[in-house]
């Protein structure tokens, strides 16, 4: 397929790029591995998230919510905040600050044997109310004391994970998420009066529609704090198990865009709530940690899709999540495994980190966006954009034909993945996909994991040709770019002539 | 071009690989600088060099040799090791051993203004012989007490550079050197026993012959120390000028190797000398660090060349240089600016870098070498080998049809560089040839640096299949790789069918 | 208290230091965090211990013993070596080769319930002996296959863990634990026939000698492999308990060394074991991981004066500890809780790491020991050594006049910690004992942690002086140093005039 | 001597603290070496100095004025900005901006042969004053390409170096640098308009009234861009030589404050410079790089002093200069060598460095200040201060004892260099001053170099008893510290009982 754009500098189009804003981990207590930590330094290096989100704040690992019994058989109330603190400065040391999800059960709090995932999270309500909001105020007055008022105030706050599933919350009870919701929210702003506080985090599917709109409801009538209203968006349908992995066919970019545009029209359809910010505080592909999809370069291409539309229709969409390092279905046997992380294990990039790296350093005034590329124009005339090419099982390519007014030399740069290029999975494949990866096969692997470079000088405005092959994710930069050779120095002197 | 080798477990051919022994650098004082440093750890994570040498030991910068004025009128000797124990530190964090080059003469201690280069190093004899030979016995008693005995008899250590050119020795003035040459070498001995010492560390020419028998009879009838000899050997030929930059034809690695070849018999002719070591202190494609073949492709097939060949007639054979941290002919301008070494400024590996790390990494036995490739096996029945196609402005591929017996299924992984792929010039180029690179630009030519890479899964004893474009320097491996997937792990199912 | 020692070149004293043979880490799978990590590296930069041993190898958390239900209602036995490979990567970056220590249960193997630990370890015996040999083996040869068979039989071999405990071994029952040392070893022997394996691990305490008794005659008896004997030793006598800790007063080093000694005597009783290797695979003061003595400079003394005794009769001595992430009674609330480790958490080292610095060091030939002090002569003829003066609650100093010849001006280096120096338990406390340390208490403590240090120049073989306060551990050296300054250079122009 | 200073929460006094402003730096050339790089990394972990100075911008080393000869003859002006780059890219790594000193005339555009240093810089006018203009131009325009015109023109720019010297300026010709002064600030304002620029850069001394009267005339009478004044101040006097060292009497802390008030007075009388900013752009307590006392506590006591009182007479005072990569008189034999350094060679700190870190981390506001310290009140009820016992060959101590307001439980934390913590002066004493170091040594030198440590609990507003031995620089924090011990954690439990 072929496509022509022709713009000038005076072209404008929409986009809202929220790419950065925030990026989903596994349960936080990974968050004190080696292995996890060096994850996200790369993934930080190239896309520098402002904010992380994961499971998990009041489990048994992070070790917050302590009883101790005493002599006279009485019990008292502790907190432990060693590992919190620890994990926060991990944290701050990547640039990053939470958006926090207030969730998981301490198993001492909780009313009942309810959990989820090989790390056992309890996910039924709490037993004593009281505690549960002293357990939060606590928490928050702490993270307060030692980062400061102001500092703590900028991390959202999201109370629980996808109450409308019966695995996340007992019965996926309605009614109990609410008065959950209740005490929280007010738990929150009681400590912390400028933290903003929203819900229900549910995940999409034929329930939604029903908790959004008791939630929305429960809020305004009981004149709760809600700052920020939030859900879940992943493509997956029809799921098909093979062994230990899940297989499903992918939603249209436009599906997963219209679904969430829904939830954005329900939320401004209460005149109090109008514009309230919306945060899909979730998204993916599949929703499946152990779906080859996660690996693959289509991945990349569905996930550039949605990043170019999402900011449409939502505040911000964090991608579930940024590394391997996840245990929800136990430890993996192998570096590829079909986790949801842009890097595999032993910091082996796949090609959706080049998919956000492509958008979160995108900058510039939009110029031109339709459904297979976005082009940004800067104030110094240069341009800049990100293509893709969604095929699936397809195998056709797409040819972008770029009018660009640059006057004089320029240089076309472009950066790519695709099923040949930063894509280590076939490499790995061929490998025999081992389990336990060699110095010598992980240095190749990582090689591989480089993206596709290619610069182009052209002259007086010639057209940037642009060629996609399938489920390729690209970004371009045109600048200008006068030759100004050393005295002397002629480059193709020597070696074999161009073609 | 098309070739087809077919080897058995039983095949076996000659190959001396001293790859890894030794490699040059620019004068010794610009190794405190931390670019040097930076370009010297990276080229030793690839490579793993064993010795480093280079010039200036004895120039100013290092700062030596001193002489104090006394109140009294006279002048009072001192040596200073400040700068010589921060670089030999330096050299060791890297894992490298000096090869010691002895020269370069100390402005004070000079009998004339004979200098070269822009650091206007001195290139006449001592004024005073004894004085220099307290010099240089102090310099190696002061290593021998600061890195112990046993270690510092381990660097070899040469006399002088290149006297057969008046730049570097005043008049290229063999009996002089002769000269310096007899008190050198006995000051070594005297310091230093069992340390190795040579020389005469020609050039190439027409002078060479003379030198060399000169030199070998002195030392007979003289009946000197004399542990090795020591020539430099370079491709360039015919040069052109063109502003800052020399340009030049090159010869065939063959006719390189047979003029080394030549002197290797001109030692064995003398009984007492047979087999005495030779060392080539210095090689490279063009002896000009402004020849902008350095860059190119073009040089890694040449050296990929040489480095097969040259070990059939010397034991060691050293690249001048490594990095581009080298001030010879002054400061360059631009990042790209044909200097000597591996690695650009700013840390980007041209092509020639992975042409070293292809050998200097290789193991196992030798069974083919012909002047195309050469091929390794290991004790498991694994296989590897490095690959080159030399084209001066030709533009043929060479396909290489290799059959060796692995038995199932196989894994053939390829790494190469050509005129394509890990070769960052063309991109500089694109962009206009900048002298002062922005952060975009760098990282992108560090990503164009990348060698290529493929794998590709091989069955029942298929036939491994290399293609080499113009220029291309390859490294294979093939190993035996039984697939083993995570149970229903499907690499395959998603992604546009493979062609 | 004041002792006089006068050596001469010729005196010889006995002296076996193998202080860094081995050294002790909380649970395996704590070492894939990050802090773990950090004082890892932090304690081996200091230490350079050679070997680690651990608990847990295949407890959950490692997750190495999988079962995965298949479709048609079977089970199928998988290993997963993931975090296994990761931990040992990890390890050896550190410079360090597992003392491995096969034990714990992995819960789907399990006959019973009984679980030790906030982390819930099982030690109940397989309910499949096949299944669990499997398991060794599986693990085992996974390892050769990694790391070469060479390197992985230089990794002793332990099976169990204070199996004469009923909490670490159901009911404590002996004939069990033959039984499983039986398997086991033969499965080892199986896997790795080089590989080192010993027993039983036990801990002291009444009921030491009936089990080292029963094991060596089951061993000899049975003809098992036995390459090695391993026991625990720690001081702690006559716990008393205060909130959260324990507070016991500490045996004499002597009556430990004693007590070790009579299990040398035991084994030696055994003529075929007669000199077999004995490792203490343990060892501290208090057992007890919430002992406040650990965090103390007394602890640094008592620990010295079992480093200069215990080569007398064990072949190793593993410190239990190294580090504070430790989790056995839960998470610390406090950086200082009385953990077992040299370094508190977030890198603090404690008394105790410079005690372990100081022996680990040592090197020369052993000219003198008592209950105070070693000390050693290098062939240069110089001289070093380590004190100690034990102080529970006694205030006394100890001075020792050491007359060692070393002729000419000489330097007396000391390096100590005490209750003064080196010792930041007393500037936390000031501090108020907080949970949370500022950026500012943090620098501080670590500031506070570093050794004393003093050099004073001793003339014509001056008598050397070493003061030592309450519970010092203090590391000298004598070296000649002949002044030779520079120049004009007089230190003692400026400042105040010394005293 | 003892002092009482009793404080309330209300007690303000004058203090303008500007230590971290600026500081001094050897040559610019030197900043590319790696020695250099880990000094000033140290320095900037503990001081965070926002601007550096340094010579030579236009000296050889850093070879920006090029003159390429043409074929025709003619001579082709071209500018080389690889090392300034790579210079800048370095300072910005480490948090700093230039205070750029335009000077030092490369050689090819010098006027006369007038060298300093033993690197030679040629200190004479140019020969071609629109070359020079060109060259300045040229520089700022690169600077403002590659760094951001905002960016740069925040960078503070100085017109030459103590041109009332001849070493510095030939025949310290006074109307030869008003002359270059107004040809250069033209040239800045032209290149960066919003750039600030000053002058006259003059050292102390009999003509610095006369230079500093001519220069504000002029540049009143010229009408000449001047936006800061600037000279140097040094406390050396009375110089005495002995061997290559120079040793000298200090004036007074307030006899240097004094000589640049005058300064600050002078530049007052002129109405329209009235208020100008007055820049010491070099400060120290002795000008020569061979003056033992810079490494000494004396010279921190000194500096101390200067930092408490400079701020009421000058807008910034740098230090000269804050590491011993220099060069001025050859390069030194031994890491201490009375070099200008807060830090010797081989990243060893001398006690000046806690002096300055003292200082540049001073926050909250001023309650007292007097000659021997400064006391600062924190919002938050805390309170820190620095106090100083300046001693020339005096031995006594200063006692203050401060009443400061804290209700409750209190910690002290005093950190401080004297003759006996922090100074490993005297310690390269005792070992010999040996010129090489061995690891050992230079780890005990950076041990020693390491402040002393005090953390004390004060009760209910219990008096804060500061001891401060001869040649002290102390700073003091005093934080409520209630104690918050973990539940049975007895701190005093083990240990000799405290005194």
């Amino acid at each position: 397929m072929e496509k022509r754009i022709q713009l000038t500098a005076e072209d404008r189009a929409s986009f809202h790029n929220h790419a950065d804003y925030c990026v989903g981990t596994g349960r936080l207590g990974l968050g004190l591995q080696a292995e996890y930590q060096e994850q996200l330094r790369l993934v930080q290096s190239k896309c520098h998230f402002k904010h992380i989100r994961g499971h998990g704040l009041f489990h048994e690992d992070l070790a917050i919510y302590q009883q101790a019994k005493l002599p006279d058989g009485t019990v008292r109330e502790e907190y432990c905040f060693t590992y919190l603190d620890r994990l926060m400065d991990a944290y701050r040391a990547c640039g990053l600050r939470p958006f926090l999800e207030l969730g998981f059960m301490p198993w001492a709090l909780a009313s009942g044997e309810n959990r989820i995932f090989w790390w056992k999270g309890n996910t039924t309500p709490p037993r004593d109310e009281s505690a549960w909001t002293r357990l939060v105020k606590a928490t928050l007055t702490h993270l307060k004391d030692r980062y400061g008022e102001e500092e703590v105030s900028q991390w959202p706050c999201e109370i629980w994970n996808e109450p409308n599933l019966p695995g996340f919350w007992e019965n996926a009870d309605l009614e109990k998420y609410l008065r959950l919701y209740q005490i929280t929210a007010l738990a929150v702003k009681e400590a912390l009066p400028n933290m903003r506080v929203g819900g229900p985090a549910v995940c999409g599917g034929n329930t939604i529609e029903d908790w959004m709109e008791r939630f929305l409801c429960f809020c305004r009538d009981e004149k709760l704090p809600l700052d920020f209203v939030s859900r879940h968006a992943y493509m997956g349908a029809a799921p098909e198990r093979k062994g230990r992995y899940l297989y499903h066919t992918m939603c249209d970019t436009d599906f997963t865009i219209e679904e969430v545009r829904r939830t954005r029209e329900h939320i401004d359809r209460f005149p109090m709530f109008r514009g309230l910010p919306l945060h899909i505080t979730e998204f993916n592909t599949s929703y499946n940690p152990r779906c080859p999809i996660h690996d693959t370069a289509e991945n990349a291409a569905h996930i550039a899709g949605l990043l170019a539309g999402l900011g449409d229709v939502a505040d911000s969409y964090s991608y579930w999540t940024f590394g391997d390092v996840f245990e929800e279905t136990g430890v993996p046997f192998t570096p590829f495994h079909g986790g949801f992380g842009m890097v595999a294990d032993q910091c082996i990039p796949k090609p959706t980190l080049s998919a956000f790296e492509f958008f979160c350093n995108l900058s510039g005034e939009c110029a031109w966006r339709d459904d297979s590329c976005v082009v940004m124009r800067h104030q110094d005339g240069s341009w800049e954009g990100v293509a893709w090419n969604i095929q699936r099982k397809g195998r056709e390519s797409l040819t972008l034909r770029l009018s660009l007014p640059v006057s004089g030399r320029a240089c076309l740069m472009t950066r790519w993945v695709d099923e040949e290029r930063g894509n280590p999975l076939a490499a790995w494949h061929a490998m025999g996909e081992p389990a336990s990866l060699t110095g010598e096969q992980l240095t190749f692997l990582r090689e591989a994991a480089v993206p596709g470079t290619k610069a182009e000088t052209l002259e007086g405005g010639q057209e940037a040709v642009l060629t996609l092959g399938p489920n390729a994710a690209l970004h371009f930069a045109l600048n200008p770019a006068p030759l100004s050779p050393d005295d002397g120095y002629d480059y193709s002197w020597y070696g074999s002539d161009p073609t």
